[in-house]
């Protein structure tokens, strides 16, 4: 058995999401042994993580300053505004390059199981946001899942007298995808919405 | 794109073996997003570990004491020694509770292809140890792999003039295995290490 210490190390690894004991054992293996080229490198990111990165009060996405790197970017669309769940889907619609609005980070959705009400999430903020002059759309880039559905709906709701155009991602066929391996649903919705070639 | 501070803590927890740019952002989402409950435990343990765990210089086993618990440990038998390839070799047999002897790591195999020779491994100090006259057995707990056979095959020589009994772990059908998922070679070891019933 590991001594206490490394013990320690590994319960803490297995803590983190999709890393189970056993890869907890590998990593902290890995890390002991290249104490100087992997643990203290990370040891260093984490501690400057820990004291510099802040929440943006606007958009509650996570940078250095706030307000955010992109909410101050002067380059961006002030009139569109890309409502997604989490920071990670920001990360996935930043990555594409092919989005150059505002965002307004939600911080989850609405779950009545998981009793996550609407005052959990940032959705004063948004309706505050929308309110404003400049935006003329609101994207809804909630995940495509029940609780996406669900806050999307209530976010439509809210939104209603904001006199911004609101809109939703399209659903449908992934590229790539082939129709043999596809669900229903996206079968199904990629049928209704299916367009003139 | 997540900011540069961000960037090299996804960067740097990439680098950890079974982890992946994906996993690493899921991670490190969770890390900043929990940063009382897992990032500060986390670099705690990690800053503990770099101050406190050292190789022991018997059986190069990681500790917070040198020699570490094993080998200091008086209840334990010093007539058998156990040679595995790496720290984990040794936790995994510490964790079935079955062996009461003392071990020693050689710190990974012989490979002439990735260019790793009998001096990059603790043979010397195992061949002095073997000498001692207290040990009468050693166990080569090597990986039933290419490498980990040959590594045996190198110890079995070097430790033929040592006066120690040389033995191997015993190769067939593990427990619970089905003869149908078997390869052929384990199946093979087993025909061929079959015994009276």
């Amino acid at each position: 058995m590991p001594n206490a210490s490394i013990e320690s190390l590994i319960k803490q690894f297995a803590k983190l999401p999709g890393i189970g004991p056993r890869s907890a054992r590998r990593i902290v293996l890995q890390l002991i042994r290249k104490k100087e080229q992997l643990m203290l490198p990370l040891i260093d990111v984490m501690q400057s993580a820990v004291e510099h990165i802040v929440p943006c009060e606007v958009c509650g996405n996570l940078d250095t300053q706030n307000p955010c790197n992109i909410c101050t970017d002067t380059r961006r669309d002030d009139s569109i505004l890309c409502v997604v769940e989490e920071l990670a889907d920001l990360w996935a619609i930043e990555r594409s390059h092919l989005y150059n609005g505002r965002f307004h980070v939600l911080g989850g959705t609405l779950s009545a199981i998981d009793g996550r009400s609407p005052q959990t999430l940032n959705i004063a903020s948004l309706i505050e946001r929308a309110r404003d002059f400049a935006v003329k759309e609101v994207i809804l880039a909630t995940n495509a899942t029940v609780e996406g559905q669900t806050t999307a709906h209530y976010l439509t709701e809210k939104l209603a007298d904001c006199n911004v155009t609101i809109s939703r991602l399209a659903q449908g066929i992934p590229i790539g995808g082939e129709l043999d391996f596809l669900d229903d649903g996206t079968l199904g919705a990629a049928l209704k919405s299916r367009h003139r070639f």
